[in-house]
């Protein structure tokens, strides 16, 4: 990480902007706005991967706030942009995600520094270790200048490359739930039992799975996922007395997720008492949909048709950084087209002509911006 | 063993009866006929069982094979009779179930003298380890003098319970097929992936689960269990790329459930088909049904009405010692009720009084086969 601050460090200094990495370990470079007090723009998304990972998830959107900077040509703006590399958004080392976007928001407290990776080593510790100092955390915070908040991230899914559209402006991000059910059955000889003396607990599941499938191609924009499923005692001749399985269903509207959440859960107790099972089920994450800013999406579609590119709106399926800076500032993402959707893969890929319109785009946004007496009147928040 | 062997020894050594154990480790006792050269009849079922198990399951037949050597008070019949205790009916140690019983039809071969436990212990040493001598497994094998096989065993289902009825005549025991199918599809995000654009092995895998119970259900006497899933890569927001399963499948007719295999199999290439999946499949079992012996069949229904009970016929759903026996001789079994259908558990229980039953009528039985003339024209079909 520290080589590829360093990296970005080289191109950002070049074009006149100011770097210093802040106590969260995000990398931070302020190009001045053409008059001093300006409030400021950020633009940015996450340094850090997932282990065999492509190239582009987060790192493409620090480099593409870069390349605005570089198609500037020293030209100053009525606002500083400042770009900003996040430090640790997927999760990986500490199992907690956004940790380098919510010292921005002021969230990364004391319980979160406490967090420890697999091998004991806390989050306050690991920042000690990079030669970065966690008393000085809230000096990463935002200032009540900074007007808004914009990421380009590869879209990671499929939707895109399905409608032949280059890029997307973000409305919001899904909210998501996360629960475990349990189907409890009866273990009973798979050869002794005739068919209508069982408790067969993966027959239940599977009858529920089905369910859960056809909600969610009914209901327009909701996706639920059953990822993981086993089996107890789980022998090829014992009929099954437990099937442990995962629910994962997200939407743009909290109330329709929840409303599907409700009727899935139903749907579980009428299909366990009419095959005398019983069901258990527990909650691993509710997590409310954030609306990304209306001004600035629809400023975003104005861009993305000036690059060359039909307009289009999309949900994201998956959390970004802009979730959590939305808590403070006005946010925005710009997608980009996923090959195959194919994400968190070496096969991972961007096409170069979709990177030249999202350069476009930005462009064009800047502009707009730039000129618009609405942008400015906006304020921080916080 | 020994010790159990020691039990039932004094037991029939008190009634007139030979011991001997032969070389396979199965418990063997003559209980000679009114004249000498007559043909002879066993009785009996297995000694071994499995861990956690319940106290009636296999020593049950042992048993009531004593308990009817005990009614006769003297009494000689036409034909002797001889209690069989077998070895390794359940396959624990060695994962190779019915060893003792195929020492008797002649197939404990070489093969299956090697078959080694976990800690490496062959067949053939546990039979020296035991004292036995494993050169000697020829004379353990069925003399040209048997008449057929008996065996009472407890249901281990929960049908007798069901009809509220004590005994039944066994008919046949079913024949089984065992598979494992792996349904493949396409790992990706859960929440960017939208539904119609996703290739979900688990949503593949349940559909086709629906299936089987309902063909099973649908099928008169037909059991199909899928006992153990599991999914890869097993995460809660990644859709499954593969799912696999097991198909444990049984009827008495190997031409229904042969065609119901190649009807579930057909419907998972169709499934698959219509959703961008595939599938694979492997069969890991295929054993046809073996029937009882129609004259025994009848006879012991006879006895079953003379000892006060409804007369009923049913399946085996489970592999028995009967079924190796019959390879060589006309072999027949009755079944206990079984409370709760729980087998292979402490709970494991009968009724006493369904004992009683099955003492009066392995007694009318005996009655009627000495006094039948078609009885002795049968002969050792080796």
């Amino acid at each position: 990480m520290r080589e590829c601050h360093q990296a970005i460090a080289q191109w950002v200094d070049s074009l006149g902007a100011q770097v210093r990495i802040d106590a969260a370990g995000n990398f931070r470079a302020v190009y001045p706005a053409a008059v001093s007090n300006a409030p400021r723009l950020l633009i940015g998304s996450h340094l850090d991967t997932v282990p065999n990972a492509g190239v582009y998830d987060g790192i493409l959107g620090v480099v593409l706030a870069v390349a605005l900077l570089e198609e500037l040509r020293g030209c100053r703006l009525p606002f500083a942009i400042e770009v900003v590399g996040f430090s640790e958004e997927e999760g990986v080392r500490f199992r907690a995600p956004f940790i380098g976007s919510r010292a921005l928001v002021g969230r990364l407290d004391q319980e979160l520094l406490d967090v420890r990776d697999s091998r004991g080593v806390s989050v306050r510790r690991a920042i000690e270790e990079f030669g970065l100092n966690p008393r000085e955390i809230s000096q990463a915070e935002l200032q009540s200048n900074a007007l808004g908040y914009l990421e380009f991230h590869i879209e990671q899914g499929p939707v895109l490359e399905k409608l032949n559209r280059p890029l997307a402006a973000v409305e919001a991000i899904a909210g998501q739930s996360r629960l475990s059910l349990t189907f409890f059955g009866r273990a009973n000889h798979a050869g002794t039992t005739p068919m209508r003396l069982r408790y067969d607990a993966i027959a239940g599941a599977a009858q529920w799975i089905s369910i859960v499938e056809r909600l969610a191609q009914e209901v327009s924009g909701l996706v639920a996922t059953v990822g993981t499923i086993e089996a107890k005692p789980g022998a090829t001749n014992v009929i099954a007395a437990e099937a442990r399985l995962t629910l994962d269903i997200r939407h743009s509207s909290d109330e329709i997720r929840e409303h599907a959440v409700e009727d899935l859960l139903r749907q579980a107790q009428r299909i366990t008492a009419g095959r005398g099972l019983s069901v258990r089920e527990s909650t691993l994450m509710s997590q409310p949909a954030v609306a990304m800013d209306s001004f600035l999406v629809q400023e975003i579609e104005q861009a993305i048709v000036k690059a060359g590119c039909p307009p289009h709106r999309m949900l994201s399926g998956a959390g970004h950084d802009a979730m959590i800076m939305a808590e403070k500032v006005p946010s925005a993402m710009i997608f980009l087209r996923t090959p195959g959707g194919i994400s968190h893969d070496p096969a991972e890929s961007v096409a170069e002509d979709d990177v030249e319109k999202a350069i476009a785009c930005g462009m064009h946004l800047l502009d707009q911006l730039a000129c618009s007496p609405d942008f400015y009147k906006r304020t921080h928040r916080a």
